[in-house]
């Protein structure tokens, strides 16, 4: 079994580390997420920023000397479009905010128009590797979605289960990807617990966010693309502030991960300032934060922006440290205020999901509260596309208006 | 005003040539099409195949010397991320089909989900060029988001006419983007007359498709990236045979335009065939072809790949010469090959919109009917994202089965 870059793994609760060879999920003694524990030096004696810099690969493959997987292959297929998404500068919008130095990352662009497609490519790479017949998730949409297109790119099989009140639109892009798509009568909750045992009995390797270690090691692409697009090219002299949403914590945490490489490496001067945001009816890690500790209570979730909704978050102390430890914060907002943030970042041509759209609202009450000032450089997460979801968009816009199609009629109506 | 690259304007119908300072739509004596005359002798003096190569811009504005206008900025914006979409070789699907040279380039990766993308991205350059207060354009879907998303990049104001039954999907996307969308009491080609007719009236910018010149002119940038991207690394010593969605005409009369002016430039050895692919439900140019003439009878167009649905193409003539002049052909396919071919793709990761499918089906029925063979280089257009019509997605597969979100449950199934 390759093992490529992996010096073993850390349990984020009881700092136990286990060996490189055991295929390994959760810690076996205390069920903490485990971290992938890199060699840093092997890493520094094989390359440098300079050389990471100067890779021609357009993906998050450009990151293969700092991630512990192999290429999977397929060079000209969306596995090798996943990530190395674009950073906007929009300037507009920092002319309305009053802000010097804005950047929106835009994970929609990613293939299957999610974040998700980093944690799933990694995965997918990782299941090639040790010659998983069957790459499985629990999902309620944008993770299976990444797992299924990620892995019908390569020819991997892939199972996803998920609860089947899914919305249509998102088990049609799994059914179409030709995954083997199971719907339980159950909850997001259910159908994870049943993926666990079900990998178990047959032999399947399991993606289940956070519960699966390698999908913060896909996710921490997206700090080192933070690093390579905006904190070297601008020489940041304050620690940029990265506004996250979250919701079972494995984005945040993944994002963190990536810094702490970067920094383990010497290759970060100034390290970020991790904002989690979530929305109210949602908050199971905010309030662990609000509470000052780690212990993370179940809610029970109900928000607009369905991929943060999450009851029992699976990566919560992570995420819970991944503010704490970089002099960042939880923020909350109201579901309304994800939704009038659709129509501010749609007004500048970034139409992002209601996920995304929060932390940019939870940016903005940053602002408004004193958490960051107008010279702070900032950069906000949009998670995917509103695409996936143009029924919360149409609760974002004002109803177009119905005119006869003559210029008369539009005359009238451009006068009233 | 700026006229960067034109020599004038062609109308296709009566060969007139007019000058490059006024500002034309089509020709004014008999309602031809117009070509933007480039000088390729100045092109040719100022860059060569492999300045373009070389470029380090990942958009279609790599292509900025063989277009008639200027950049539009906004470097660090979506309407510098159109264009330069991924072009995939898929060896599942070549072993399948028992080909050797296939290639599918996926135009769902274009910031707002489809081609339009490259023809809205030109016209907003020439709108900020002449100074438009505002740009139109009628849309049934696509090409108005396009229009409202590249405007919006820029700050540029745009108003978009609709059909009022264009689905709600899409009328959400037009709206997030900020643009001032107006619904008719009518059909596409209503509001494609009012819009003319408003242009003219309030000295508005009209962008509506075939109309305006320089919509060809950014769909032409496709061509230049299959070049680029296939028949210049591969060296393909037979005529690469391109497989196109087609509804009013532009995007193949706009990809025959770009392989000519790669010709006219000494660029191109071995000049590609078009094929274009039709609905039988919305034929009306296969019609003209399979009549052998240029008589474009408008039909009443119905089949489930909307964004091809056309009454009244507005890009006929240049259309039929595009594969008559090609050594190419038209292919018509029903709706049931278009759905069939949505799930064909997405086995391999792509996610494709009915007419993408459709461009694949049509190559497929090629192949059988012998008008390609299987050693034939081969490239298939896919114009747009299946999330922009997850209806028809559900058409394509199979609904998921439901369990009990037990082990036993699932084992019960699995033995089924």
């Amino acid at each position: 079994m390759s093992q490529k870059n992996i010096a073993g793994y850390m349990c984020s609760l009881c700092k136990k580390v286990f060996d490189a060879g055991d295929e390994l999920y959760t810690c076996p003694e205390d069920g903490g997420n485990l971290d992938v524990l890199l060699d840093y030096d092997e890493i520094n004696s094989c390359c440098s920023p300079q050389t990471i810099m100067d890779s021609r690969e357009s993906s998050l493959w450009r990151y293969l000397p700092l991630l512990p997987v192999s290429d999977p292959g397929g060079q000209d297929t969306p596995i090798h479009q996943a990530g190395f998404t674009p950073t906007y500068a929009l300037d507009g919008l920092k002319k309305e905010l009053g802000i010097n130095n804005f950047w929106l990352k835009d994970e929609s662009r990613n293939p299957t128009a999610s974040f998700k497609d980093r944690a799933s490519a990694v995965v997918v790479a990782r299941a090639l590797e040790i010659k998983a017949d069957v790459v499985v998730t629990a999902s309620t949409g944008n993770a299976g979605a990444a797992l299924a297109g990620m892995s019908a790119a390569v020819g991997q099989k892939a199972v996803i289960f998920a609860p089947k009140t899914a919305p249509q639109a998102k088990i049609a892009q799994l059914l179409v990807f030709g995954a083997r798509v199971i719907l339980v009568d159950g909850n997001y909750d259910q159908a994870f617990d049943l993926t666990i045992e079900a990998a178990k009995e047959f032999g399947w390797y399991c993606r289940n966010t956070g519960f699966n270690p390698f999908t913060a090691e896909g996710k921490k692409t997206a700090a080192f693309e933070i690093w390579e697009q905006v904190i070297k090219p601008n020489k940041l002299n304050k620690p940029l502030s990265v506004f996250i949403p979250v919701g079972d914590g494995n984005i945040i945490s993944g994002i963190h991960k990536g810094f702490k490489d970067l920094a383990a490496l010497g290759w970060l001067d100034i390290f970020p300032r991790l904002f989690g945001v979530q929305t109210v009816g949602s908050a199971a890690i905010a309030n662990a934060f609000f509470a000052g500790n780690e212990t993370i209570i179940p809610v029970e979730a109900s928000t607009i922006a369905d991929s943060i909704s999450v009851d029992l978050p699976r990566d919560g102390v992570r995420a819970v440290r991944a503010v704490t430890q970089t002099d960042g914060a939880y923020i909350t907002v109201e579901d309304n205020d994800s939704l009038k943030a659709i129509a501010e970042l749609g007004r500048f041509g970034v139409f992002a999901e209601p996920a995304g759209a929060t932390a940019f609202a939870g940016f903005k009450k940053a602002l408004k509260t004193g958490l960051v000032h107008g010279d702070d450089p900032i950069l906000v997460l949009n998670t995917g596309s509103g695409l996936k979801d143009v029924r919360a968009a149409m609760q974002a816009v004002h109803e177009a208006p119905v005119i006869k199609p003559t210029l008369d009629a539009l005359k009238t109506f451009l006068k009233g």
